[in-house]
């Protein structure tokens, strides 16, 4: 007789979903994908060819799966503007929930979804920073909490993706949040761990640049194609961000934690695997096409582990709040791109 | 109703039998381990709470495993001195067989599996070697055959252990068949792929040389701790060899593949992942400690698609016939590392 | 007959001043050393044994210098802030002269250096700023300039000294300048270099950021050991920047140029030479331990295509208004570390 | 007063003899350049614009140029087949003589060189191996003097040059003595060198084999496009070869020298200089077009020490006798190459 497995549901069976619902399926040995929620035609098409086989309900409807006989988890990964309403009606109707990020582009309403997390303390409630579950940053905060490179006192982070001619971010825009919220947050979500493992991590103050390079119709949508970033902390500790939609060879996602003793890079050469390719142009390597190209085990990890906690009620690998806490920066950053001002917060967080 | 999976019994709980029973139960959806055998008390111990609990039948009789109810397959991972009998026990039972490498350190016994594959052609029947499931040794190939460098005229190619300080090898000499056999047979694989896939692959010498740099007692096991090796080709392409126990650094396992329009290279800078480490000593990347750290991913492709071959009656990834051929030559650079003189193949693949 | 050599002196000997002694002497056949100044005793002994040797007349008055026989140049490498009245006397006396940077580290001071130059149009003044004369700046402007990554929208440039246990900068922060003026001016001229080279490059605003990791004394100094800054440009352009006196590693001084359809890096990974050690630590590569390692091809055909222009009558590689122009947008981002604000300019340059 | 210049001439100006000039002339602070012999008018005319203006003169015969006025020593840049006439002459004419690479394609002639150098004791003799003068390979040297590596056991070693589509070297194997006579020679100088520094380097037997994969034309004078070949030393030690006209990304010439404790790369990257370029094809860097461009800096370090030794009566940095052994060593390997048979040496360095 197996363990019992997580019993899931997994709504949203978009790019994004098609993925958690793969990896539930075929690479979460605890999980059980039992359920799956979509409203698009389409996806249902998909799933039944995909999913129904192995076993798998599919709803049209987000109450009815989430009234799944016997399920105990969501993964939510529908589309940012209904994460919290469903995250925060699967908490309520005594789930676990795992939610794509960000839980919303607005800090308030992502406040409501740790708020009721917080009256569910029983449940497991994370939001899915990807990047806390890839190998290369976990080494990378061992060595820092472990004192490899001192005190870290300046990190440098970007997410850059892969440049898209067909523009199809700019549509994107309306909903997106902007360039900061949804490519910088999580950045910002590593500075803050980083940060966070070796002092305080209170944000002061917030100030960014950006342009358009490519897509003069962002500026209709206050957005930049690239910008620049600086966070300043309260004990004095200073980060800074770039976020791209340009570049030219593919993803590539890279940090950089200074210390007093040394630094640690994080994808300082990015490679989409271990060929190196020689010809009349020089030696080459081919990078990553797009962050799951780059961060594809990361997923896979992340619902491992979430399951793992579900189960055994250990804690999370990381807490609810810092995905408030990376929206109302990202934000700001946004702001600050719009007004050419730099934002101010006091000690609490509250922007001033 | 999920699709039926794959019944396949797991022969052997070493370190490698362990790792391919992890695999099975938690990462090949395909897969449902059902029984694993192994005499050894100790490693029953460790089924009892590893396996166990997931459903699977401990036995440490192998006919007994091979009788179990349901049972389609068998993935052999038990010393090397048994994979021939067992494997040949398996095919006879009707079993589809994936057979850890090499088949044996004797190219007659290799054999006699293969023989014994061809008169039940119906079962799929492999021999791991899993680096041709490694997704940048698949990539180069792929861009060989796609022919982006030329034709391929030359290849380097090394298999370069971690040092081991308590030289655990020495006493694995006696049955290991020396360091050609164990290490450099990945090689001579990959090389007879990668040539074969632009022509003919047919070997006519070998001439090799060793030395023993830091385990003098290997002499007595007519072996080295490091050789090098050269292999000439009858279209006269030729390819040389280096294996080594002696790598400070860790694992570091590289091929060229030389064009006449480019050349590709796999792990030409080994890595354990993407993080980089600046300090006083300069800037370093850390390197992967083992073969199981840089090809693990290449061991859990390689049981899905033996996996998927059997279900699905399509074409195993690769052939046996390639299993004999590989141990054949890598005896053959032996034997020129014992006796200094070149061995020389007739273009049947006897050597003369 | 040997064609004639450039008459030049130099002026200061001391770290630097002695280099550009040497690379005149014995790295530059076109000019001949034949005076050199300085006040200094200890340096006028070392004078004594490695210049005199050489038919060197050795000063310890600078106007006694100038009045050399014969002296068509003089290479001013004294203290910063006697730069610009040196370099003012040589022009006046008629002397070519390559000034070290920064012609000082007030842009008013700067200015009146350009203007007693424009005064003399037949003489050749220039401030060395040695990163435009390095191989691989080069190449990389000239793939700009040849339209290789498109339109440059976004430059990270970073200038990272080895930490100095010793903190000998500290006390040299009183007359630095601050960091930005001492260590990202490079990187500004850099910046003019590169967006100049596709466009306009007027600035329109700097902010910066800060922070004292190691060396809480520079505060009495409004200095920080790190320190990042954004400059925006009229046309929407942005560069941001990163200045360290703490690389655990050595001298880092990296460039990255993004454009519309490719980016360029130098120095991306960072290297002594072309010497990797692998060891149980990893793979690794020294770093060169402070920026003359980095730089020192670069000072020599700086002075050699000097010397060129002054004999030729040629033009110099560069003008000498971005000297004033770098030192302007330096001044103005240590301005904005000391009061947390944003410093503007209007589109003639002056801060409004 | 000046410290005086060793008088030196230069003998031959083609490709490496312009550049020999060159170096003398304007980067050797302790050379003059006072005489250049060449037979060929057109190299007479590039001279009369290159080097009279700058005081040579210019000889057409030799023994002219051996008794030009004051004359001290002579750098030998002519074809092989009259370096080691050339060399006795100007040793017989007790003048210094620094002599390219190799002194003769026969060992035997090589010795009579040698043999010339020991009964002018007083005169300095060396023979051009220039990459002993390379940074990269001086560092590796003095750390595996200084034992960073434990001992050396195993030399890999490489020369690579760019292809060359029109196949200029075809019509030069005549006279070349072969690819390991002409490339691999300064591998061996290497092997030589390093395996001495730490114990005996006695080579035992050789043994070769070369594949033509884009001329078969080198067939009729029994060469190779690309060899492999492999050193058997008496102490047990090993080194392995890599020569090749096929390199399509440009000079790649990398050497390994792998130890008890650790190994060190020379050149494992190869790259043009520190510039990376991202374009749609992935991230890149452009390689040495050519051996000059790899190891200028090497061929002024090496004149300029030269000079030195003359002028000092200090040691030269390396020996002759090396010179004869790596071409003993060159032609066995070839000759292996021809025959297929390993090449045997008794421990006086004598074929049995």
């Amino acid at each position: 007789m197996a363990p019992r497995t997580l019993q899931i549901a997994c709504a949203g069976l978009g790019r994004m979903g098609k993925r958690h619902a793969h990896n539930l399926l075929h690479r979460s040995p605890r999980s059980s994908l039992v359920a799956a929620f979509t409203p698009d035609p389409v996806e249902v098409e998909w799933a039944e060819i995909n999913l129904v086989p192995y076993g798998v309900t599919i709803y049209t409807d987000y109450d009815a799966m989430l009234a799944h006989s016997g399920l105990e988890a969501v993964l939510v990964s529908t589309i940012t503007t209904v994460h919290a309403e469903q995250a925060i009606k699967a908490i309520e109707a005594g789930k676990h929930v795992l939610c794509e990020k960000p839980l919303s582009t607005d800090a308030a309403i992502c406040q409501s979804v740790v708020d009721s997390a917080l009256q569910h303390p029983t449940q497991k409630v994370m939001c899915g920073f990807s990047r806390r579950f890839d190998a290369s940053y976990r080494d990378a905060y061992a060595k820092t909490a472990a004192g490899v490179i001192g005190t870290p006192s300046i990190i440098r982070s970007q997410t850059c993706d892969k440049i898209d001619p067909t523009g199809s971010f700019v549509k994107f825009a309306a909903t997106s949040g902007g360039i900061f919220v949804d490519c910088s947050v999580h950045d910002i979500d590593l500075i803050l761990w980083f940060f966070g493992a070796t002092g305080s991590s209170t944000v002061k103050s917030v100030v960014s640049s950006g342009t358009v390079a490519l897509h003069p119709e962002l500026k209709d949508y206050n957005d930049a194609d690239n910008a620049v970033g600086i966070i300043e902390f309260y004990d004095g500790r200073v980060a800074y961000l770039y976020c791209s939609r340009m570049m030219a060879a593919g993803q590539e996602d890279t940090t950089e934690i200074i210390g007093t003793q040394g630094k640690l890079v994080v994808n300082g050469q990015a490679q989409r695997n271990l060929v190196g390719i020689f010809d009349a142009s020089g030696s080459r390597r081919e990078l990553p096409a797009h962050y799951y190209e780059r961060f594809g085990e990361a997923f896979v990890s992340e619902v491992n582990e979430f399951a793992e906690a579900c189960l055994d009620g250990t804690d999370l690998p990381m807490g609810i709040q810092g995905a408030v806490d990376a929206v109302r920066i990202a934000k700001a950053l946004q702001d600050s791109l719009i007004s050419g001002k730099k934002v101010r917060f006091d000690e609490k967080g509250e922007r001033v």
